[in-house]
């Protein structure tokens, strides 16, 4: 059970991670993310690899959350306000007051996660993502479909971004991740460690609905309107989503869990 | 061609459609909406049942525009204005100096809209889609996947909120829509047209890799949460995605997109 705190200073200086949020999701945090509403903290709080540094919560709160507290580190402090001091700290009205801050505890880099998984295994490879809901609903789609691992060129935004991780519903503090270096050779990362490539292209050579199972696929996205970079689509098998004349154009994250679903549906089949 | 307006004044009383967009989406705009950016405003201009009632363009856009303003009516205004007039209006920084005011023309109810589908087509019959994202998303997916129609009931937001438009790309000025009665029995509604009912939840009998082709489907969706009614769901065929363990959640757009694939694959492989 967690440590409760009472605290009524805005100014307290434990709260300082609190402080301003909306500016320092522009600056930075130096590791630390800021997670936000029950069900993303509930997330936390059971996420290896994850630990939470503090929780702010409306002292209203604190009973509908007694369950989630009970799961945290005995010496993990929630700080404990009223709202409107809540609401004076971060710097807006915060949706039913509760907030937390986390911290990845050594997490893995991209060969070590890679080669960490088990034989059956599919991962997100993403690339230029710098749109946070996007990020978000990518993630989320991976928890969905049980993809084991998601990584990260150097052009991609943080999946730790605050809104990253509300859109994700806290799959962005589930699902491993790792970025690549920025002179990554993809193709050949892939080869190594056993996986199919997919990369995702309007004109993909192969139809989604085409595409065989395989134990492990890596499927490959990019932002939408670059997409993926011209070099890597020929280096790896791509693949396509039929869509109707005149309006062939689909969210990156849709787009994902259409082939994540496909991925998970045909192998169900296959067994 | 359009008629370009030359305008300085940010009081001129033929822009006040345009004046602080943001309160305005708050109270209703009596049926006008707003589009936002090139591919939006290209899509309005090509879009059945809809009329531009005027543009407000920064002055020095007007020549990438003019491919567009071309497929405008001859009578269609449209006001140009310095950049740091146009944010003055609308209240906010426009994104590259792109504006749009339009109309709907007699817009169809229901059972006109179902009536005049040809033979084969899918609707989306939407429910308690509050959201104005996820609308645009659905919207989105609906003209990517060759949707015919979308039905709303009383309790969805409108398609043509200003954000909605956005999100959707131009899909809610492109895919005809119609709400229906708070009274409506929607399977005999569908049973009338002869739609196959499909309602997505969870907890839904089918998986949807096993949901055959036919030639005309409606797809029920609600929102995330509530989901949709349990009556409804008793009188209509259920599917559900399926999902790794312990994260079934996916966003109703992403959900709609994997649906719609399915169904258009299918009904390519079945020809």
């Amino acid at each position: 059970m967690a440590r409760i705190v009472d605290v009524a200073d805005p100014e307290d200086p434990r709260l300082a991670p609190y402080h301003a949020v909306r500016e320092r999701d522009l600056i930075g945090r130096d590791g630390l993310f800021i997670a936000e509403g029950r069900v993303v903290i509930e997330k936390m709080a059971g996420a290896p690899g994850i630990r939470a540094e503090s929780l702010l919560i409306a002292a209203h709160r604190l009973d509908a959350m007694a369950d989630i507290l009970a799961r945290l580190p005995a010496d993990t402090p929630v700080y404990a306000a009223a709202q409107p001091v809540i609401d004076r700290i971060a710097g807006f009205a915060v949706h039913r007051g509760l907030l937390a801050t986390g911290r990845r505890i050594d997490p893995p880099d991209a060969e070590a996660l890679l080669a960490a998984l088990p034989p059956a295994a599919d991962v997100l490879l993403l690339s230029g993502i710098a749109n946070h809901d996007n990020m978000g609903g990518l993630f989320r789609n991976a928890a969905a479909f049980g993809v084991a691992a998601v990584l990260l060129d150097a052009d991609c935004c943080d999946p730790l971004y605050r809104k990253a991780i509300r859109v994700s519903v806290g799959a962005a503090l589930l699902v491993p991740f790792a970025r690549l270096p920025r002179d990554a050779d993809l193709p050949a990362l892939l080869a190594t460690h056993g996986f199919r490539g997919l990369a995702l292209s309007p004109r993909g050579a192969t139809l989604l609905a085409a595409v065989p199972p395989a134990p492990r696929t890596a499927l490959l996205l990019g932002a939408e309107g670059p997409g993926l970079d011209a070099d890597l689509l020929r280096r790896v098998a791509s693949v396509r989503i039929p869509m109707a004349p005149g309006f062939d154009s689909l969210n990156v994250a849709t787009a994902s869990g259409i082939v994540l679903h496909h991925l998970l549906a045909t192998r169900a089949g296959d067994q």
